[in-house]
């Protein structure tokens, strides 16, 4: 596999950042994943236009190269890759060793791609079975703090919140995926997730005025659930909504819809809802992506 | 300048981590900034002690070599340097791809090093005049959400904190430190640095209740002040009480003791206790480092 690292396409064990890349340093970088189908990138315009905010609010903004797309092409075609699993990095460069970020910067663009085949209407899914869930003790960062829908290489809140579901049970037991709440309780998202859940035929997920990044995937199924006319509501839930909804699922731009069998060990479980948004989502990828 | 990269010494503009390294990826690493002395290292016990704590609280404790030391040395060595800063990085590695780690670790260690002459009794400090100092409206991330007195290179919090400085004043009115408070208002620390103040002949200093990284200037500064039976207070504090003080200082591995000329605008200024710790400090590195 050779990934792309700032215009050169090199083997993967020598593709590298320097030590005194920001990025590395102080996390100080803008990512996205993504997903190629058909190869193709799918919902590239959301991808790359919330990178770009990240970038803006980190400051970098002007000096993010037009050429992103090209570049994640580039390397997708040179593996000749059409299912993908691609991560896509802009940092602010190597730029002075102070924490002050110096004004003019020379950002370094990492796309890292792997093989990932679609589930689809007729395959299987990229996860082994609907996901367990808990709730974990460690809170979302606050949006005072670092803005939440900044997606950043400061990922450690995430990783410790798995390391919680690591330390909490062995891995025939562990939950798939945590459930991270605000300092006041209220239910945020995944570490690497969204979170949806559907009481009484109204399909709802924890709004974006709370600390959560408003996920590529999120928002194509809030788009599929309008279009079906679907009661929608977004607000501030508790994990205990979860817990007791009809059905519960889980977004990302590799799970898709990923159903949420127990949550903090209560079953949960799909449903008609859950099943026929992931049928949509299906039937969009399939009509955007290879006709 | 040759840099030190998991066992081997590679000029600096060779020195690289891989793409797929959690330290870059995640930011998942611990670091420690160092000052050696007369070519050895100041406060080694003190510094190993904080990042072999930090590798605990992300969970890959066990797998810090015991060697760091000597790495540091031989960097030091290589490039015959007597007075330098250092950073020392200890990542979780490359492993899986995804967020949740491997149970096994395969660490990078990284050590940076750059001259960095020592002021001390007879020269000059590394700071070039007293800070000024700004409240920022970027708030500490709570240790609920990530454990404070972990360093990790999860900096983005402070990097935002320096950029709203940049973003408030053109280079010649801007301060040099930020002053960041957490959720409920409480001083915690600066950026970069912690936060002293002297108030009615009493040395005040927040308390590690807080979320603020424990300097370890901070513990050299609080030890010099017990030995002279100063009175010390450690507590919760506003930037107010900043403001207001008889005078204040800012401490951090590379700057030493560096006072306060103004906070948020108004005059504070050093004065005879800030002399003197400031004195106490570099008696203590001539005694410890060159005798």
């Amino acid at each position: 596999m050779k990934y792309h690292v700032d215009g050169d396409l090199l083997p993967a064990d020598e593709a590298s950042v320097s030590v005194r890349d920001r990025g590395f340093r102080y996390g100080d970088a803008a990512f996205e994943t993504l997903r190629a189908y058909g190869g193709s990138i799918f919902e590239w315009d959301a991808h790359e236009a919330r990178l770009r905010r990240t970038a803006d609010l980190l400051g970098f903004a002007d000096w993010v190269p037009d050429d992103l797309r090209e570049r994640v092409r580039g390397t997708l075609a040179t593996n000749d890759l059409h299912e993908a699993y691609v991560r896509l990095s802009v940092t602010r460069g190597a730029g002075a060793g102070r924490l002050a970020p110096a004004s003019a910067v020379d950002p370094t663009v990492v796309v890292i791609v792997e093989e990932l085949p679609r589930g689809g209407l007729a395959g299987e899914s990229v996860w082994d079975g609907p996901a367990t869930v808990q709730t974990v003790k460690t809170r979302a960062v606050p949006d005072a703090a670092m803005p939440s829908d900044a997606k950043t290489h400061n990922y450690l809140n995430g990783v410790l919140a798995r390391i919680e579901l690591q330390r909490a049970a062995n891995e025939e037991y562990r939950a798939d995926e945590a459930l991270l709440r605000d300092g006041e309780g209220t239910l945020t998202e995944g570490a690497t997730s969204n979170v949806f859940f559907v009481e009484e035929g109204t399909l709802k997920t924890p709004s974006t005025d709370g600390a959560l990044l408003p996920g590529i995937t999120r928002s194509v199924v809030l788009d599929l659930a309008a279009d079906e006319e679907f009661p929608v509501e977004t607000g501030r839930y508790t994990t205990a909504d979860v817990r007791e909804a009809d059905e519960a699922f889980l977004t990302n731009t590799t799970w898709e819809l990923r159903p949420i069998a127990r949550a903090d060990g209560v079953a949960v479980g799909g449903g008609p809802v859950t099943q026929l948004l992931a049928r949509l989502f299906d039937e969009r990828v399939e009509r955007v992506q290879y006709e």
